[in-house]
């Protein structure tokens, strides 16, 4: 039986939290949990809850981001696609270079990843689970934006609105297929 | 018998267009239009669907915007405010003096403006219309994000959606009333 679908808004700022746990648990479900010797709580958060999300993901995972420097949200990225879901990121090419941006360290580890080409900013900030569920706000994924500023996560598993969403990231995903690129 | 709840996703960048006719029957209903001399058409894009939304309110119109600086959604806020909507606006303190920004001419207008007192950003970007209606998503009301940018915003009207964010701005209209300012 099909649960009720996900209905959720998560306000940041997040409070500090350790999600050494939920990584722990995703990497090698039912392993006995180890503590994390680290200082932070590791309770029910606004971050915890955006991870919890996207650790659900069992066969893709399509981001469109304008800026990701969270190394938290990296290494959960990188442990789905180490677990073999299918990741596709596409990112804004101003902001990818910047100091902290863990876009390279991502592709480093065979994520793929597209950028625009300079016209405008890719300024959306979504997530697509499974291709079912949908993660959309102001959120940039950048630890400043989670840890200080006021912002909205909705989640939604509303078939309608994740066509809507996912039809935008297949547009985007072939307008910046390496291949359509134009040198002036 | 209620209409059925809306449901939209607008994707920017807009195409251009002009949206006189729109505030003009929005300020003088049924009055005969009069053909604006501007050489932009007048068709249906993300931009003018964004304004009709915001011209439906007939109570209340809640504003939570990192940036503001669109004169043409500035004129539809304003438009509102003289037909005897109450409008409330939430807005960075650290954006509201830049170059371009429609702040001041808001507040000078009377409609109440608050804003935060610089500890990181208050980086939301959703209105609500009439305490019923949800628009919010990655689009700051900037015309460089409307013509430029990809962006996104989500139109929902769901009342589970619409109270957290109602909450959310009752919280920070509060946090950022004047009376609780801190000088140091």
């Amino acid at each position: 039986r099909r649960a009720r679908p996900v209905r959720e808004v998560l306000f940041f700022p997040s409070r500090p939290c350790c999600i050494e746990a939920l990584l722990a648990e995703a990497a090698e479900p039912g392993a006995p949990a180890r503590p994390c010797p680290c200082p932070l709580p590791s309770g029910d958060t606004a971050l915890s809850r955006l991870v919890r999300r996207l650790l659900s993901a069992r066969r893709s995972l399509d981001l469109c981001l304008f800026a990701f420097s969270c190394p938290q949200l990296a290494r959960a990225v990188q442990l789905l696609h180490r677990r073999g879901v299918r990741v596709r990121l596409v990112t804004d090419a101003q902001y990818m270079g910047l100091h902290g941006s863990q876009i390279g360290r991502l592709r480093h580890a065979g994520i793929q990843v597209r950028h625009d080409q300079h016209t405008g900013y890719m300024h959306h900030k979504f997530a697509i689970v499974d291709r079912r569920m949908l993660l959309t706000g102001s959120l940039n994924w950048t630890a400043q934006a989670i840890q200080s500023n006021r912002e909205n996560v909705l989640v939604v598993e509303d078939a309608e609105y994740v066509k809507a969403f996912q039809d935008e990231f297949e547009r985007i995903w072939e307008e910046y297929n390496p291949a359509n690129y134009k040198f002036f």
